[in-house]
C-alpha cells in the first residue's frame, strides 16, 4: 500500500495524452505508482486531462463495488473502515480505499491522526488507501471523486470504500452516490441523533452502531429500529429494510456481521435492478457536475478581464444589482 | 424581534413585482413582518424573485456594517453573538443577525438549543434574528447570503452580524465576505487550533479568545500572537494587525473590548479604501454565483428531459464517458 497525502505533486503542467495512455495502462494492470499518480492528475481538476483519463479508464470500469462510509465524527469510522479492510482482504478481495478530507479550515486537526492508524495496512499490496482534500466548494468534490473511484475501479479493485468524515453537505452527498452507503453512530451522542434521523434515514443502506459496548447502545439501536419501522409504513411489496448491525470495531467485534450485511444488500442491489439505477443515477449526477464545473471554468476566463471588476464596482456603488450584472455576465458566456 | 426557523413558509408561487415593490417598501421603512417575509423568498432562490428584489433594495443598501463571526463548534459563538448585541444596542445601533445554518444532516441539534438563549433580545426592536438554513451544495449560500445581508442592510440596520458554525468551507466562504470577519477560539482546543492555524489566519480581522477564565487561555493568545507576528514577517508600511481579544461572553466580560477592536477595523477600512475594495470583491463573487447559478437551473431545464438520463445509462453501460456526456449538454445549453 501507498499511502500519501494529497497535493504534494502537482499535475505535470505538460501532461499529454500519450503518457496518460501509458498511466492508464499501468493503473490498469494495478501498479500503484500509476494510480496514485493519477488519482493526483484528477484532483488538480484540469478539465482536458480529466477528460482523457475517463475515456481512457471508463472501458475497464464498473466492476467494483463502492461502498460509501459516512457518520458524525467520534463513532470511529477510521477504526471501521481499517477493521472492514481487514475482513475483506480475509475474504479474498482487493480493496482500494478514499478517505474524503473535510473542507473545513477548522478541522484539519483530528483526521491525520485518525489516518495514521491504517498503517497496519501499509505492507498488503492488496489495499490502497488515499486521502483527498479538495475545498468541496461549488461541486469539487462531486466531480473528483466518481473519477478518483473510476481509477481504483479500473485499476481492479474489487471493492472501493469512500469514506468522509460527514461534516458537510457535499461530504455526505458523495458517499451518497456509492453503490452501498453505511452511516455509522455511536451510542451516546444525544440530540444530535434525533435531529439528524430524517436526514441519515435517507441516505443510510446499513446502519452500524459502532462502540456497542457501551452504555447507551441498546437505546440507539432500538431509536433506530423504530425510526426504521417508522418510514417503511405504506411500503408494499418488497424493498430493502435497513439493518442495523452493532460492532466494537476496536476488537473486531461484529465486523462480520457488517460485512454479511454489506453482502446482502450487495445481492439486493443486483436482483432487483436497483445497481443499474443507481449507477445511472450517479452517472446523471456526474455529468451536470461535470458541466456545470465546465461552465464555471468558461465563466471565470470571461471574467478575468476588466468585465467582472468593472461590473463589480457598479454594483458596490449600487449603479447596478448584481443580478443585472449577473445576466449580463451569462449572456457574453453564450455569445462567446 | 421575531425569531423565526427557517422554512416555514414557502415563496407565495404567484408572487409578483407589484407585491415585492411593496413588501421592498415596508421592509425599507423597517417593518419587521416584510423584512421576515423577503427573506423567506430570497430563501427560496427563485431567481426572477431575487432579480426583482434586488433591483429593489440595491438603491437603498451599503450603509450597514457587515461583522461575520466564526469559529469552531464549542467556543462559544451564540453566547458571544449574543453579548455583542448586548453591546452595539447599549451604542445606539440596530442589529440585524444572519444565523447561518450548518447544512450536514449530522449537526442539526446543537445549533437549536444554542440559539434558543438568544430569545433574549425577543422584546427588542432594534434587533432582528433570522435562522437560514440552505443545503450550501453549489453556491446555495454564496447566493442567498448576500442577498439576505441586503435586505437587513436597506432596512437600516447598522450593523449585520452573519453568524456561522463555522463546519463547512461555504460557511466560510460566506463570512469571509463579511467587511470585518470575527474568528473565536476557545483555550483547550488542542491540536485543531494548530491544524487550522493557516486558514484561519487567512479569514480573521480580528481574532477573539472566549472562555478566557479557563486554564489554557493565555497559551492560545500566546500561540496566536506568534502566528500573527509570524506572518506579518516582510510586510512594510502600514497594514491591519490582527488584535487578540479576550472574552468570557457567558458574563460579559471583554465584549467591551471585542467591540473597541471592531470599531478600530471599521475606521481602518474607511481610511485606507479597503471597504470600498472588499465590497466590490464582494460583489464579484456574488454575480458570479448568481450567474453560476442561473447556468446551473438551465443545464437543470435542458437535463429534466429524457437527454441525461439517457447519457447517463450511456456512461453506466461504459458506452461513452461521463466527460464527453458533459460536453454534450453544455453545447445544448448553448445553443438553447
Amino acid at each position: 500500500m501507498r499511502w500519501r497525502r494529497p497535493g504534494r505533486r502537482a499535475a505535470d503542467p505538460g501532461v499529454v495524452a500519450p503518457v496518460l495512455d501509458e498511466l492508464a495502462g499501468q493503473a490498469v494492470a494495478g501498479a500503484h505508482r500509476a494510480i496514485a499518480r493519477l488519482i493526483t492528475l484528477v484532483e488538480d481538476e484540469r478539465a482536458d486531462v480529466n477528460a482523457e483519463v475517463a475515456a481512457a479508464l471508463t472501458p475497464h470500469a464498473g466492476r467494483a463495488r463502492v461502498i460509501g462510509l459516512t457518520g458524525p465524527p467520534g463513532v470511529g469510522k477510521s477504526t471501521t473502515t481499517s477493521a472492514l479492510i481487514t475482513a475483506l482482504r480475509a475474504a479474498g478481495h482487493r480493496v482500494g480505499v478514499l478517505a474524503i478530507d473535510p473542507s473545513s479550515p477548522f478541522s484539519g486537526g483530528a483526521l491525520l491522526g485518525d489516518r495514521i492508524r491504517m498503517t497496519e495496512h501499509a505492507v498488503d499490496d492488496g489495499v490502497f488507501i488515499r486521502s483527498m482534500a479538495t475545498r468541496g466548494q461549488l461541486g469539487g468534490l462531486a466531480v473528483a471523486t466518481p473519477q478518483a473511484v473510476r481509477v481504483l475501479d479500473a485499476a481492479g479493485f474489487d471493492v472501493v470504500l469512500v469514506e468522509t468524515v460527514g461534516v458537510g453537505q457535499s461530504e455526505v452527498d458523495v458517499v451518497r452516490l456509492a453503490d452501498t452507503t453505511v452511516v455509522l453512530l455511536a451510542p451516546g451522542m444525544g440530540d444530535g441523533i434525533q435531529a439528524a434521523k430524517a436526514g441519515v434515514l435517507e441516505i443510510a443502506d446499513v446502519f452500524v452502531v459502532n462502540k456497542a459496548d457501551r452504555d447507551g447502545a441498546e437505546v440507539t439501536v432500538r431509536d433506530l429500529e423504530q425510526m426504521i419501522a417508522m418510514s417503511r409504513r405504506g411500503i408494499r411489496g418488497p424493498s430493502w429494510r435497513q439493518p442495523v448491525v452493532r460492532t466494537v470495531a476496536a476488537d473486531g467485534s461484529g465486523i462480520t456481521d457488517m460485512l454479511g450485511a454489506l453482502d446482502r444488500h450487495a445481492s439486493w442491489l443486483l436482483d432487483t435492478g436497483e445497481l443499474e439505477r443507481r449507477r445511472a443515477r450517479r452517472a446523471a449526477e456526474e455529468i451536470q457536475a461535470i458541466a456545470l464545473r465546465g461552465l464555471r471554468a468558461e465563466l471565470g476566463r470571461l471574467s478575468g478581464g476588466d468585465r467582472l471588476e468593472e461590473l463589480a464596482r457598479e454594483v458596490a456603488v449600487g449603479r447596478t444589482d448584481s443580478y443585472a450584472a449577473a445576466a449580463r455576465l451569462v449572456d457574453l458566456l453564450k455569445r462567446a
